[in-house]
């Protein structure tokens, strides 16, 4: 089935979806982007990416696409047209094209952003096996620029890492910098050790994951105790369990980290209990 | 006049000049590039730019065009066809689209680089003006990512970089890590102290300037002293003369630096004869 993507106010064929050659995240990764999961045909955590969106085209000074108010109506839309149970949605904004090539911001009068939303199918990601199982990651030096804050489309070293991952046999990367983890290649990384979920604390040196916000909101109305602070391999290696979130694997256990099993070498009951609570909580709250 | 820019083995319309959403350099800046000057309709330093791109590729286990060998015949071929006299090609190589998004890279058997290919037209970049003034620059933090000697299309920091430069009333800045001069925005940084040249030694901290390579063996057969090694803005300050070399820039001088007069505050000696060198030799070696 061909997918109908969006892009500037039109709902086309995906084979049909193009940008210029001068498209500003084309030529110089001038651009932002969201994923949004859907389950059981509704959208996970909407307001939350749409809020980060918003914050990280005001930390570009990029302007908000002229359909930003109707991005709710334009998903559903999507999960309609293609007929998406459970999946994804992607939405990327770039600056958008001037015609030509220049480090200098185009006049934003003129050149309007281009706003692109395309739609992927994953049937069985709430029940998704590999929770069942677990990942195995490799460390690497996270040695990505310094604003992991905000969520631009420079994702060639997160993309570099996954093969680096998978070259190893291993599923994902954790990054370190300065001696502790910053976050995985696309997820945030959490340690339990004696019950404490441990995370490292928010700052541009990582994500502000919309998922991470909801699974330790959950975990502290469960009475978990959770601490955000920095960790090493060492730590991580030496916990009872270890697991990753992000908007399309939720909350994901690590069973690995660079050869050395965590805990018992299989999903932990912390993590397998805030996946639990995370799918049942998203999907009674999705739109 | 409507340029024609090359695209994948043909000759189109800028306009008509477009790629995938789903090309990877748009969706996660998977992509390395090139800038060759023109000068009199030559080629300035083409091998150089075509070498440091195979190195690019390399480094990213990117799998070079298909046009790869045909490069030098594009290149003219554009310069004919847009009847450039003065100004630049801009040459990227994106890993291509693999019809989806995953941080996974596609099987090169499968999915092909996207190859672009534009010309700028600059006439009077020779002669630019902007060299019998000088630049102001201001320095900022440079929090790109660790591999700058990789030529990849992540300038988001370098295009925020020339923004907050502009808003200070100045022309460019100056990178600066763990208190010493990376390079500028899109170009190697130079100061001139008691007759030395001085500019940061190679490592992945910078990008391996193909003028800067030419300029520097350009000074040496001058017999001019040269010291590769990283400098302060407090050291630049205090220099006889400062400038930067680029591709499209050749030898600028830099005439302030946060405020402060370089020397004199106007373009140096050192880096008038060396401008004047640089323009004679690569024009005579042209192709």
């Amino acid at each position: 089935m061909t997918r109908t993507v969006y892009l500037n106010g039109e709902y086309l064929p995906e084979t049909e979806a193009k940008v210029s050659i001068f498209d500003r995240s084309f030529l110089m990764a001038d651009g932002v982007y969201e994923v949004t999961s859907v389950l059981e045909g509704k959208l996970i955590d909407f307001d939350g990416h749409l809020a980060r969106l918003e914050r990280s085209l005001n930390e570009l000074d990029m302007e908000k696409p002229e359909a930003f108010d109707d991005l709710l109506e334009i998903h559903r839309k999507l999960v309609e047209l293609n007929d998406i149970d459970e999946g994804m949605i992607y939405l990327q904004v770039s600056r958008g094209s001037a015609g030509d090539r220049d480090f200098v911001f185009p006049d934003p009068e003129v050149v309007k952003p281009t706003l692109v939303l395309f739609t992927q199918s994953k049937p069985g990601l709430a029940n998704n096996p590999v929770a069942q199982k677990g990942l195995k990651v490799i460390s690497i030096e996270d040695i990505r620029w310094g604003r992991r804050d905000i969520k631009t489309v420079q994702l060639l070293y997160p993309s570099m890492g996954k093969m680096a991952a998978k070259k190893a046999g291993c599923d994902d990367a954790w990054l370190v910098e300065d001696g502790h983890v910053t976050e995985g290649t696309s997820n945030n990384a959490y340690i339990v050790k004696g019950g404490t979920i441990i995370t490292r604390d928010l700052s541009s040196d990582i994500l502000h994951g919309i998922t991470r916000a909801a699974v330790l909101r959950f975990a502290r109305e469960a009475q978990m105790t959770v601490e955000e602070r920095p960790f090493t391999i060492e730590e991580a290696q030496g916990a009872d369990e270890a697991f990753v979130t992000s908007a399309s694997t939720f909350v994901m256990p690590v069973v690995e980290i660079d050869g050395a099993k965590v805990g018992a070498g299989e999903p932990g009951p912390v993590a397998k209990r805030l996946r639990e609570i995370y799918l049942e909580e998203s999907i009674k709250s999705g739109i």
